[in-house]
């Protein structure tokens, strides 16, 4: 096996953590492996950096593809788990450069060991794989009340349990979790490649609690992509925050100096929901009935009274009758800011198929997640007003929900997810 | 909303149903959209031939993604499931080429009225859609021996119920089925959107029974693809049929003249199979183990003792200690055509991860389809030899199993799927 140890070093020297400029040529246990498109890689193919102020995975263009997991910390040593946060940390800077996740790789390594690498991204691009990790409340105190890991004074406020909403039939089993790990790739191999080899990594530290693909994202986060559609076959996420707004980014997604805890700033909080969408009764209403509930036209997406897609909706506007266009239960009006205090989210949710659900009907739906910067001020009442008034709830089912604190970017080796909470 | 009726037309004039050099550009319910490479469309973007001798998705170059379904038909009405049949046939032609499911599509149809398409896919290309029916033994008899549509006497004799393999863990919830549908795409969204119009277009003849995605093609079908990976992170499929290989496909692929009922000329048998692996275990075990489990490298994807890909095993080789070199329970051995009286199969797996196990575990595996000329010559022999030896069996559990006559294609307008069947 010496050459291929040989040639792995080669690899190593070839493509160091961080080195964007590989896009499109995988370093992988055994030989630098070519993307597909040799020349010219395909900007789906390329890296992105890991390193900065902020986590990637959050402003960056959606990816087209999930894998999200939840774990439980099944140790109740401190040291193991920021052991375990460190070498997560290493390893998620080499798989989103198109890497192995270890230093012996799938193959090349010793024979008589396990692998460090489980080898099913061998040869696949980069495929702009972003890992972004959250702490989740049960981290800082569990249920009895209990710190855990002596960082419960750490807590920050926004973190703050979310509320029981009307129409909710959460989960436990698959809702809440002490740590989160979202995965986007633009090849789903790659992104499930990743929490695989995390939840490896973690093995006797953690355990997966939950875990959900996504393979249709719902939302754009910049301006550079076209809106996609969700489900109800409406494109979703039209008034979303953009990458390119960076004062509605200060404002309304990232944590800010005298936020809370000094750990956070620069991070962000995270809300997932599992959303149910009963496709078959929707797929039965007609089509005013659906631009009516969404407030948007379905072809274009522009608002109704509107002509284009990203035309401001008029929330006063009346029809002939007196009514108004959009009507108040509808849902573009409910989300709408001027009904939120001003609140904003950054979405950045997946459609779904979960197989079936036993009644002769797919197990389809939203996996709905938004980043901000106090959820108490922006998703809380935004989905306490949804929740209340919007007809579309008639074919939603909620079936789970967790809520994790994002911390900053890891700004160099040196840095660890977790740093400076656990300094 | 004449503007969207007339620019329908419009697109419905450009792009008539079988007109695959509409390639990368998408007619939708209400206007021509073009993907996302206006000039040059990526092959991977455009659209697969609906009609021909044998159904498109056995040896179309297989797609990355997967969406497949099982159907109970729930009605006792022959004509009504003919009637579906026939409605189907129109609808995967019309999406297959990149098109709305039916005439009204989306938008720009009557707003009193349910769409006649879900929208989820509008403006998205053809993206490779395939979409392939079959019939299983159930359909012909039901459970109590009954005759449902008057077709059991065109039961065909290779659609015999497969025998209990050991170890096998079926749950019966999420296998068998009277009708499956297999709709692969390079873009999951595009899958996803074919089978629930077919769902909703079946409503009141057919029901879910089960589904499944996958999301990494785990075989190649064609001399053209590279070998893609599985979740144990070895290379699979180098070994299978591919498209190129005409006589064999004639002899292990295509149900010929004389081999049982006519209507399945020119058809072939899809079993499915759903195994977990259980990667955590595979993780733990060292990178020699698996090699020799498999039969394979894990980097190269070489037959141990051989040094490339596509060499032939050597079942003869010995090593120093008089040893054979591929070990008797090796998979290679065991799914060797030499040990199955020459039988061969043309795979068409993907992998898959379904949520987690509630056990601390990722839910993931293999998805398994096969096709060929006679299960009981080819999928059952082997399936034996490799459920009693086959060491690998340690890291798997099949959960799903099922059967299904797949027809010959469709020829053109007058066709339809199991006009043969039916006639």
């Amino acid at each position: 096996m010496t050459d291929s140890i040989v040639s792995r070093r080669r690899a190593i020297a070839l493509a160091g953590v961080g080195v964007a400029g590989v896009a499109g040529a995988a370093a992988v246990g055994g030989a630098l492996i070519k993307g597909a498109a040799d020349d010219e890689p395909h900007p789906a193919e390329g890296a992105v950096a890991f390193t900065g102020e902020h986590q990637a995975g959050i402003v960056t263009p959606a990816q087209d593809r999930l894998h999200f997991v939840a774990f439980d910390v099944i140790t109740k040593d401190r040291e193991r788990l920021v052991g375990m946060l460190k070498d997560w940390t290493t390893a998620a800077a080499r798989m989103t450069a198109g890497r192995d996740a270890g230093e012996v790789g799938a193959v090349g390594g010793i024979p008589e060991a396990p692998p460090d690498d489980t080898g099913e991204a061998l040869g696949l691009p980069p495929s702009g794989l972003t890992i972004t990790v959250g702490f989740g409340p049960t981290l800082f105190r569990d249920a009895t009340g209990k710190d855990r890991f002596g960082i419960a004074d750490r807590r920050p406020p926004a973190l703050a349990d979310l509320p029981h909403f009307p129409g909710d039939r959460l989960d436990d089993t698959i809702s809440g979790g002490d740590l989160c790990v979202q995965a986007c790739a633009n090849d789903p191999q790659v992104a499930v490649h990743a929490i695989r080899n995390l939840a490896r990594i973690g093995m006797g530290v953690v355990s997966v609690r939950w875990s959900q693909l996504g393979f249709g994202r719902t939302s754009s986060t910049s301006k550079t992509q076209a809106t996609p559609r969700n489900l109800f076959g409406f494109k979703d996420g039209t008034a979303n925050l953009k990458s390119e707004e960076t004062e509605l980014l200060r404002d309304h997604l990232w944590v800010q100096p005298g936020d809370g805890p000094e750990w956070m700033t620069g991070g962000s909080y995270l809300v997932s929901r599992k959303i149910r969408m009963i496709v078959e009764t929707w797929d039965r209403s007609s089509l005013a009935e659906q631009e009516m509930i969404v407030g948007r036209r379905k072809g274009s997406g522009a608002p109704l009274g509107g002509r284009d897609e990203f035309d401001e909706p008029d929330l006063a506007a009346k029809d002939a009758d007196g009514e108004p266009v959009l009507a108040k239960t509808s849902h573009v009006r409910l989300a709408h800011p001027t009904m939120n205090g001003g609140a904003r989210l950054l979405r950045r949710g997946y459609n779904f198929v979960d197989g079936s659900d036993g009644l002769g009907r797919l197990n389809a739906g939203l996996f709905f997640i938004a980043y901000q910067r106090d959820p108490r001020k922006q998703f809380v009442p935004i989905q306490r007003n949804l929740s209340r008034m919007d007809e579309m709830n008639e074919y939603l089912k909620p079936v789970s929900q967790a809520l994790f604190a994002c911390p900053p970017g890891v700004t160099g080796p040196a840095d660890y997810w977790g740093r400076a909470l656990f300094a």
